[in-house]
């Protein structure tokens, strides 16, 4: 399906540990679609910013939306480098030594730029954007109206290249370490949903929606 | 304690929502003591890079480590700005209508720049670390060796100045949207420490550590 690959350039290469290096987009798009929230860079004058937002991906595009009075989209609109990055933490890896301790990860690194959509991609967009947080809701909650959509600025980030890194499995540790009286091992981590909250606010007794409830139960 | 702020400039100002900025210590630090795991960007000629980091604190201080091979590091080491960003997410905030969809969240942007740092703080910023990651973990393990040590570069991040965004409650809908029937609420989100698997090599039948026990303890 996403079987092509983003060519290695001195931009995208992994250097440290290059064999947890990935380059396909299955691998990359594989842990896009894991997440909703990444970090995106860019400069300005030599000074480096960054923020966190919500994304969505279709296809080779990713989008992210905000305040059309928003510094980071206005900056980035311009279509200057980018710099997004979504990580995923699976695991303290614990070695004997300290020097071998870990962490099993899951990175994806996209360097591209940004252009300002409107019109039906920009209701598109933010369509991607919120059914990448919570598939379901965009048919459960009102639609932006004119003025809303005013308010919002929409970009979509095409990928100029990409990578990914990850580590599995237990800690290496050197052989004569193995003898040491230390336990190792891994520690898994996971991002679960508890309990949804209604709003104290509601005015009427209404169940948990169907989005909530699969989000409870895929995870 | 951390009862300084940093001054408000044009760098570190919060701009959209004013309100959920913060600029004082405590607020910031609490963000970066809650995690380990930091996105740090750089710029070099023109290009944004970022990448995920462990990191720790030491009064006003954070330390990130990692091979002395590291591009990152090496390209840091010279003193350029550097921005780092600390995200948790606490909650999706499901509203009646698209337009007021947000996430409870706290998260901090420290600006600042890095030294290199050798002898007895290089090993200090090693059990910062470590200590920040998996509170006495530094006392388990085998600590670094002279090899190790050459093999491993830690730098100092001095904070130029820094900021807190922050976002709590529930959803905020624009007045006539509450008469919809459509729910409205906050999923809570947490990260869960799971069982621990020990490494397949183990020579010898030992428990799970203390540092262990008290992660998941203290989740």
């Amino acid at each position: 399906m996403d079987s092509h690959h983003f060519e290695k350039s001195s931009l995208n290469t992994v250097k440290r540990l290059p064999k947890r290096g990935a380059y396909d987009a299955d691998t990359i798009f594989g842990i896009l679609d894991q997440q909703f929230l990444c970090h995106i860079s860019w400069e300005d004058q030599g000074q480096p910013y960054m923020i966190p937002t919500a994304y969505g991906r279709s296809a080779d595009k990713l989008y992210i939306h905000g305040s059309s009075k928003s510094r980071m989209l206005q900056m980035l609109a311009d279509g200057r480098p980018l710099c997004l990055v979504v990580t995923i933490l699976d695991a303290l890896v614990l070695a004997r030594s300290v020097f071998h301790h870990s962490m099993n990860y899951q990175s994806a690194v996209v360097y591209g730029r940004a252009r300002q959509v409107e019109g039906e991609e920009k209701m598109e967009g933010l369509r991607v954007v919120t059914e990448q947080i919570i598939p379901g809701r965009w048919d459960e909650a009102r639609l932006p109206n004119e003025i809303e959509m005013k308010a919002t600025s929409v970009l979509a980030i095409e990928i100029d290249t990409a990578s990914a890194k990850v580590r599995t499995g237990p800690p290496g540790d050197d052989a004569p370490d193995y003898e040491l009286p230390i336990w190792a091992g891994v520690v898994p981590l996971k991002k679960r949903y508890l309990s949804p909250e209604s709003d104290p606010l509601m005015q009427q007794d209404l169940p948990v929606p169907a989005s909530v409830e699969k989000l409870l139960e895929d995870q």
